[in-house]
């Protein structure tokens, strides 16, 4: 496999399609009518109080990741996940995705294979179809768009502009382990390009470079909600880090929130790297780390006994009314104003 | 306008989203449940037997379009265009798109306010709302990224790969004058390198420019088909050329087909430019140009009568056995096989 190298020109465009499409071939989930090869896929819910849910999302090469410590594979499947995760966050199921990829001719077909087991794997992994996209040369880099579809049932749906003070503000699960992954490989791949013979030393640090290069989403989450009868009131997931995912909840539902910073969730391999290995602030990787792909929710009080011996949700502060601000309480019991400092990219 | 420049920079991703949102806000269609600012968007359609269609289609820098000759604009408008544009080739009404985009610190918050500029003008026209994508910045050139939804009555849907011997092949238009139109830009541009206080020319050849700038969508021609009540037997849009979807729908559909030369549509203007301007043969133009995104369909002999007399729409010949392939019969009135050229772009 390593050996081989088709040049894509040599396949072509439909030729390319072609070898996507026999991968995909037999996968038509729930609702799909049509799938790839024609203008457009298909997609019919059996009920009328269904909602579909849609998304997109982007990645480019030299912005979003790095291909020298990423590998395809593991890029096909996070394109999706991050894609399904934003479909969770609505309190949806997912059901099919289109991709869009852009190609320079740097490329082989075996890359490219690569990167579409990677997204098969997370279209198995997580039940949705594959089902159309474009596929098209690129002048520099390789460029991954996925669109997404899902549906939730009319009354479950979640969104982030209705979150009430009172509301027990929970996170799905540890924070800022993905940040401390992407630091770790940075930090390999200096080492790397300083001496070649080097092999990363990264064995040690697996959850973190596991959290950074194949994250999930947390569809465990919302279908422990449903088993639980629990609707939360307001949910984003937490792509950016939890600061700007909460400030993003208090500004769009009108309110203010209080969390603590002794309830929230890190990792210990990741604190270690943080504090002994990297120097970091744990708080700043928890609150500003991002690509976490945990949710973020708001529970009515009411609804909070329901979940509470849920080891997989964690409360870690409330909603309260907008003029007492979006706070974060520090374990000297200061109450300090949240920044959203979110993914600088431009 | 030409003079301020904006670094995207100075108002971040967030005050990008929040400028795009605001000038999209109050453009609910039918349907739409949720808009831009939540991590999907939401779609409800009203009927059960009402199906979603969805598509997606990128447009990179460099390989799509080239920004000395094409306005931003523009841009936003055709990339907005080819989408509806799939979800007219299934027959069905688009109702929502996603955009996202990917930004070189070369183009300023003017530039990026250009290109929604004819994002919004494209869905005013077509009756979609944004709602929702993605931002981010790239590393060399733009890139657009559009996805749609749209639906169609489940006893409405148009496929590829359903045309029957004996059906009559149509297109809702002349073809070839994109492809054109591209030429003479290009053209320009070289004339124009050489010589900078050379304006361009463009005047008489503004249709075949506009073809090329400002493609629009049928969308009439499903409107009218579905008075005259016809249902295709098969459609496609015309993106790659004639020959390149004819064959599309000939080899999903199992069958062959027979086009005729002197049936095949062109524009006056075309037709000149082709011959006396260019040097190219028009047939050539009008089977492997591209980007006119005429649609291409089927109907059974049943139906024809009841669309006969529409001017818009134009017999060029008629599905056959597959055994009898698929072939154009020239003027000269030999049968010559129609090869797939498309559009090369790898």
């Amino acid at each position: 496999m390593e050996n081989e190298r088709t040049e894509i020109d040599s396949i072509g465009e439909f030729g390319l399609i072609e070898r996507i499409k026999n991968n995909f071939a037999n996968s038509l989930q729930e609702y799909t009518v049509k799938g790839i090869g024609d203008d457009a896929a298909a997609f019919q819910p059996n009920k009328e109080d269904e909602i579909i849910v849609s998304s997109s999302d982007m990645l480019l090469e030299g912005i979003h990741f790095d291909l020298t410590y990423v590998p395809l594979k593991h890029l096909g499947y996070k394109a999706v996940v991050v894609n399904i995760s934003d479909i969770a966050a609505m309190n949806g199921k997912a059901k099919q995705i289109m991709v869009n990829i852009g190609l320079s001719n740097r490329f082989s077909v075996e890359a490219v294979d690569e990167i579409y087991k990677g997204i098969q794997l997370a279209c198995k992994y997580y039940n949705v179809d594959l089902v159309g996209g474009d596929t098209t040369s690129s002048p520099s880099g390789l460029v991954l768009s996925v669109s997404i579809l899902g549906s939730v049932a009319k009354d479950k749906i979640t969104y982030r502009d209705t979150a009430k003070p009172g509301d027990v503000i929970c996170v799905s699960g540890d924070l800022g382990a993905a940040y401390l992954g992407l630091q770790v490989l940075k930090r390999e791949k200096e080492v790397f390009m300083v001496n070649k013979d080097m092999l990363p030393q990264l064995d040690e640090k697996s959850y973190l470079v596991e959290r950074q290069l194949k994250p999930e989403a947390r569809v465990d989450i919302i279908e422990e909600l449903d088993k639980a009868a629990v609707v939360p009131t307001s949910m984003i997931d937490i792509s950016d880090g939890l600061a700007s995912e909460l400030l993003h909840i208090c500004k769009m539902s009108d309110v203010g929130a209080n969390i603590f910073e002794d309830k929230l969730p890190m990792d210990r391999m990741a604190l270690e790297t943080a504090t002994d290995d990297l120097n970091i602030s744990p708080l700043v990787c928890m609150l500003n780390g991002g690509e976490d792909y945990e949710l973020l929710f708001t529970i009515a009080q009411d609804d909070f006994p329901k979940i509470e011996n849920n080891l997989k949700i964690i409360p870690i502060g409330y909603i309260q009314d907008k003029s007492l601000g979006v706070k974060l309480i520090s374990r000297a019991n200061q109450s300090i104003d949240i920044q959203a400092q979110g993914w600088k990219h431009f």
